[in-house]
């Protein structure tokens, strides 16, 4: 068994109401990667970074059990680098710098030992990328998870539609899946979207939670009430990284389980959402992790039976 | 045993991406007593309309067990009128039109028959008119519900700050509440709030669903995803109506049992945004209102053992 993570490794520098960073360590791909090495240790990262990367954040993904023979790292070039600011309410953000470095020429290579993963999550990525990435693979995984933006929407519908058709569960926002659908009502959009080719979607609602539909089911999922957010970068992310390290740990990808991972992923968002960057994702213990869930369980239980 | 609901009867004019209105009923106290008439069948009605009011919908109230004497009828006079638009995500709108008509003069009187309520349900009015009715009971009810709006924090803060002091739950939108406290953060600003004198807080968040606060526990309970949502009005106070409903039924205040509660009433304002009006809310069976809560019930439930 194993699981195979694309997407960036990058720097951000991130401005909240609640302060600033300089450049720090980001990218889908880093959080997601120690996200899901709280629940499997088989982990293949793919992706690219520049010599200016850290080692020590490296050593940290190895240290959780991420093989890193798929991390191109190229001489003389710069990682890929976002700065952005949070509006007030965490909810939006401007864009305040985008340096696409390495990222510009990135040409994904899946190592021969991770050719037939058992699991596939592709971070957020050109559609074309995603692509050739599937294209890679000698078997089909078990299931492929796809995160995107509304970004490549506005400039690669088409391809990204394609790129959809190829894959298993697709995990957007509301406001994305509105405009991937072209319907107000997220019930709409959700039946529209799993014609493209998903059998299941999850749509993500930041604070306001996740549903997870297939085309019989929904199930929503909460996200915890928090005293302080003080960075939402790499919510989603830590969340798709809980989701599949989750399935990946339990073999199961019966909606019911997904269920479950859908509740993983969200307690391990809100504890990226507590610091600014990866900080609050590294050197969690089991019991957090547990004690996290547990709040969640306590959050929407409720006892009602119905004669 | 008894349930004393005060608040508005009276005309709206609705425009909805979906649709236009007349002049239709609507009021707080209309949709709180439908609501809660589903639970609970000795309900009073304190409010006012002019002699322009259809009595066949005062017909609807009584038929469904809503004791009427506490109605002021005022002849020659007009009922207070609201006209409001929809902006297209149905999460705002711009008020057209308020005639305020007889709420103007509004002086809320208790019949005898029920000055010594049980529960008492303190729909959207003034503060003042609000404090009025408490002032006129002749016996500390089990528990006092108070919903109010960003109108009169404007306008008198200070005479909703003394109101809800004398109260034991209040339920107002996540915007209210941050407005009330001044706090962004939903977990800080219900601290806040349950300092200002109740012991339990319910913020509404409308298509988001509804978190429910004591001093050491929270609760979230989630909006149902609809394909259709023709109109909002009335939302809010229907989910009071099924809430304090509910809690009438079962005389049990709980925290635990305000859960249930909790869900009764979303179930409630569920119906009554899929029709204009309170058109929804007449008619239901008992079978439509339980299918409603098992699908509250199934959407969140989820099965985590944490060894």
């Amino acid at each position: 068994m194993s699981l195979l993570v694309v997407g960036t490794v990058a720097f951000d520098a991130i401005e909240t109401p609640f302060g600033k960073t300089d450049k720090i360590v980001g990218g889908a791909a880093s959080y997601i990667s120690l996200a899901a090495s709280y629940f499997y240790r088989n982990i293949h990262l793919v992706s690219v970074v520049g010599d200016d990367f850290p080692q020590t954040f490296l050593n940290t993904l190895t240290g959780v059990g991420v093989d890193l023979q798929g991390l191109q790292i190229k001489k003389g070039e710069k990682s890929f680098f976002w700065a952005g600011k949070y509006h007030n309410d965490l909810n939006s953000r401007d864009t305040l710098e985008t340096q696409l470095n390495v990222l510009a020429t990135f040409d994904p290579v899946v190592p021969d030992n991770c050719k037939a993963p058992d699991f596939l999550m592709l971070g957020n990525l050109t559609p074309e990328v995603q692509q050739k990435v599937i294209k890679q693979l000698t078997a089909k995984p078990k299931l492929i998870v796809l995160d995107t933006m509304n970004f490549w929407m506005d400039i690669a519908m088409d391809e990204l539609k394609k790129t959809i058709a190829m894959i298993d569960v697709l995990t957007i926002n509301d406001s994305e899946a509105r405009q991937l659908s072209g319907e107000y009502s997220l019930v709409k959009a959700a039946q529209k979207i799993l014609k493209m080719g998903p059998k299941t979607l999850v749509i993500k609602k930041g604070e306001h939670g996740a549903l997870l539909f297939n085309k019989d089911e929904v199930f929503f999922a909460p996200a915890l009430p928090l005293e302080d957010v003080y960075d939402p970068t790499g919510a989603g992310d830590s969340f798709a990284g809980g989701f599949i390290g989750y399935l990946a740990k339990t073999k199961d990808i019966s909606f019911e389980n997904m269920k479950r991972a859908i509740i993983f992923g969200s307690a391990m968002a809100s504890f990226t959402v507590e610091k600014f960057g990866t900080e609050r994702l590294i050197g969690l213990t089991q019991k957090d992790v547990d004690e996290r869930v547990q709040e969640f369980i306590d959050l929407v239980q409720f006892d009602i039976s119905l004669v």
